[in-house]
């Protein structure tokens, strides 16, 4: 169990330091930060709860920290955006002792660097199962914003990186049964890495006209960028890009091998649409930041999702107007 | 137990408005806003666990909402700050349904209007307990923040309201023992009112040299503002002001009856210090907004917190150095 008093002195020894635009960090009622000038202020949350979205034997308390931190910074990249600051509400259960504490705050600390925010405020409190509740502040050019909504007819649909891992990952890690447990996916699960410079050079180069990480699977995500303007897409499914590992592991969880890359989720890869006269601009970016980045599709007049297997089958997702309470 | 998808529709249908300052709500990866050029920006969370903080059977959902975005706006009211946007991070047990869902989205509304708030993003997860976990945004000048740490020895030591109202509402509301609850006093508790009106006017007129809101005892909370500069505070407990509802049911509990007005909790009044020469100001505003403001005792040298009873000892509190992981 956690004594919130020294839990608190912890924190304030680990954190408090000079940071740019910190006016007054962790320690007063609230955080005060500064923004560039003219910029939009994003915001976002995201909730990692025990035995719902993790498995405490499964990931170090370092990893958890890390994972909340990097799955929230996400939605900021894929607005085009940059995160400044986070605010971490923690609920710890009775078996949460100082050393996981210490573990946590090594984490978020070590998340600091790697994303380049800074910690400026939280919340401490009991639960009966452990949650972290991470509010992400970035900011963005008014003119550079990338929204959900901006994808027109004819655009084309690309993703970064590969899809499915994640899910392949999981699913490795929580059956016992699989004997060769393939590291690089189950990394892949409990070690994400968000698009953020990706994000912000499609966004400076305005080459996105929507834009949106795939947190819930390549299909959920889709409509979600496509709904707004009724819309749709017509996707390859040979075209989705996959990886080696994936391609090796994936017969042992299921015939279709597609199934994870298009709705494993967790893949906090972009999903973006821009016009095709941008594609050699987007090879370039591909290759500046050694970021594999793959046409999957395009942007069609109606509002379905047609799935183009290899042998020309098409198959329809009808849309389901799904809507995200945010971020 | 709710279904995200309907969830989700609901709370798009009812918080989707045009509304100042938001260029991008609900709905996105991240919401965008705009605050006044210049401005800091506050943050702050704050979070209400089931059977921690809260027992469902006692509070409606929509006054669970309400106090949930309440206790975190006052954190921006006590640094003289105006709160404008908030996030909602909700983890929904089984047993809430859609109706519950309805009046936790009509609290939420109820309380943008009460505090001149927009719902700008959130989550929802599931959770064995209920959480809301709030994230207030909020903006104040530069040069009229009110920080904890600017007391100076010889400054007076005021509070608003009247203190200990919602710790004995909170020991009615969990006593089933009392026959004579008052409910005067149970509101007090379920139905916070945060003082901002109040902390922005001091903040605009300069009159605060440090301040808080009360949320875990007077004592606790005096530490805190005084804790930074090694000063503390002469306290007289005869000037602690109480109510008539609470000078009447304070003996049923305790045989000290300062004992909840000094350390209960959640009385979300403000605690702040003044320059003597600032006090005709203070009355002035207390008439004004109709608020009672009292002041209890002086800012002293030394870093105790000293109780004068009321035949003149001297009780005194050791610092004990607490700090606040935030807000």
């Amino acid at each position: 169990m956690i004594d919130e008093l020294s839990a608190l002195k912890s924190i304030e020894e680990r954190f408090h330091r000079a940071s740019k635009g910190v006016e007054l960090g962790i320690g007063d009622d609230a955080a005060a930060v500064k923004f560039h000038s003219g910029n939009l202020v994003l915001s976002t949350t995201d909730t990692q709860v025990e035995d719902v979205h993790f498995v405490k034997s499964q990931i170090t308390p370092q990893q958890l920290a890390r994972k909340a931190v990097a799955v929230s910074v996400s939605d900021v990249g894929a607005m085009g955006g940059v995160p400044r600051f986070i605010l971490a509400s923690v609920g710890f259960s009775r078996s949460e002792d100082k050393e996981f504490l210490d573990k946590l705050i090594t984490g978020f600390i070590n998340s600091e660097q790697e994303f380049g925010v800074d910690l400026i405020g939280g919340n401490l409190s009991s639960s009966e199962k452990l949650f972290i509740d991470i509010t992400v502040l970035g900011e963005v050019e008014s003119e550079l914003m990338v929204k959900r909504s901006g994808a027109n007819p004819g655009d084309s649909v690309y993703v970064s990186g590969t899809l499915g891992d994640s899910a392949l990952g999981l699913k490795m890690l929580l059956n016992d049964q699989i004997r060769n447990k393939n590291e690089i996916l189950i990394q892949k699960h409990l070690h994400p890495l968000p698009r953020l410079a990706l994000g912000r050079e499609l966004a400076l180069k305005k080459i996105a006209t929507s834009m949106i990480d795939i947190s819930d699977g390549l299909l959920l995500d889709l409509e979600r960028v496509t709904v707004n303007k009724g819309s749709g897409a017509k996707i390859e499914l040979s075209k989705i890009p996959t990886s080696k590992e994936y391609d090796e592991c994936i017969d042992q969880f299921t015939d279709n091998s597609y199934e994870l890359a298009i709705s494993g989720g967790e893949d906090y890869e972009l999903l973006f649409t821009s016009p095709e006269e941008r594609s050699e601009d987007i090879r370039k970016i591909s290759r500046d930041l050694n970021i594999k980045i793959t046409e999957i599709g395009k942007v069609t007049r109606d509002s379905n999702i047609d799935l183009i297997n290899i042998d020309g089958k098409i198959t329809t997702n009808k849309q389901r107007g799904f809507v995200h309470f945010n971020n």
